[in-house]
């Protein structure tokens, strides 16, 4: 097949594995079964022309939409003084299926990571100010690793002398795990965040 | 998220996580990385409808192809009387990797597989019938697995009395592979393969 580098098939496979986590045979696997299913083969084509086309960010909290500003930024049944601040849009939805929040969302897009370069300037931390005038509380819910307890810890330190409440998620056990299977860091984070009862 | 389920993310989600191996939490990372680079979207969106659109099979040998008959079938330089029977395209692709094959192929679109409700009207053992006339050689390559041993099987009781001389690739250890590390069947297969010196 070397004489025709351009075959459709071809084609597919190569841009299948510039996904993340799919390699060559993968993607092979992938092309074939679609090659198999034109009808599957049109609905994503479809699908993926209507994300580039359509898909921008919430001018306000940065999430994706395919509007000027998104579902929840609109909604007015969600309390306006509460801002939770994820590094990304899945975070926002993992946070959305628990739901007990009822506040609005701010996304940094990542998280402080100077090995890779990501400074504040690349975060959407100016975007954050900006939303700050009437807003009560600010939730850092960033992730509990050490880029993102970095990023909540500048927030926090950015955010705090503005006068504004600063809280962060709480670390501990998982709800349903045992601590049998609890890694030495959890378990030493739920003891040191204990709750009087 | 549930007061939109037309919205662009989760009906490319939706179609992603149709892909097999890919589950619900694999098509979320997907969507979202495919999200934030429309470049890719693009690409990917176009060589879907490329192969939707174009890819169908060839008369011959019920490979894919763009055109009415693939390459390798319309190729003089492939010897026409020999026949190398496949399970599926990419064993042909796996077999033309191997660089030492000159005649043509033949698809079957499967193996045999009476649990699977696969019966040889389901293959394409007809058409392989029809392309006989001028071949001297069928050689079977369907996979050395039991679908594919009792296909090969099948193929050979069907084709021998027609006159046409059937042969089956060889099992045995695999080439760079070391004994210590080989499966008891395949060092079995060898040792009864075995050819005289």
């Amino acid at each position: 097949m070397q004489d025709t580098p351009a075959d459709p098939i071809s084609v597919l496979v190569h841009h299948l594995s510039r996904l993340p986590g799919i390699g060559g045979k993968t993607a092979t696997r992938l092309a074939y079964f679609l090659v198999r299913d034109p009808t599957l083969s049109k609905d994503l084509s479809d699908a993926l022309r209507g994300t580039a086309d359509t898909v921008g960010r919430c001018n306000a909290c940065g999430d994706f939409t395919a509007d000027e500003a998104c579902s929840l930024c609109t909604d007015p049944k969600r309390e306006a003084g509460v801002i939770c601040v994820v590094e990304r849009s899945q975070d926002l939805q993992a946070i959305e299926r628990a739901g007990v929040f009822r506040g609005r969302y701010h996304i940094l897009g990542g998280a402080l990571s100077p090995l890779d370069g990501v400074g504040p300037d690349m975060l959407r931390v100016r975007e954050l100010l900006d939303r700050l005038m009437e807003v009560e509380e600010v939730i850092l819910a960033t992730n509990p690793t050490v880029e993102g307890d970095a990023t909540a810890l500048y927030l926090a330190r950015l955010l705090k002398p503005i006068g504004v409440r600063v809280s962060r998620i709480a670390r501990g056990v998982s709800v349903g795990a045992e601590l049998e299977y609890t890694d030495a860091g959890t378990i030493g984070r739920a003891l040191e965040e204990r709750r009087e009862l």
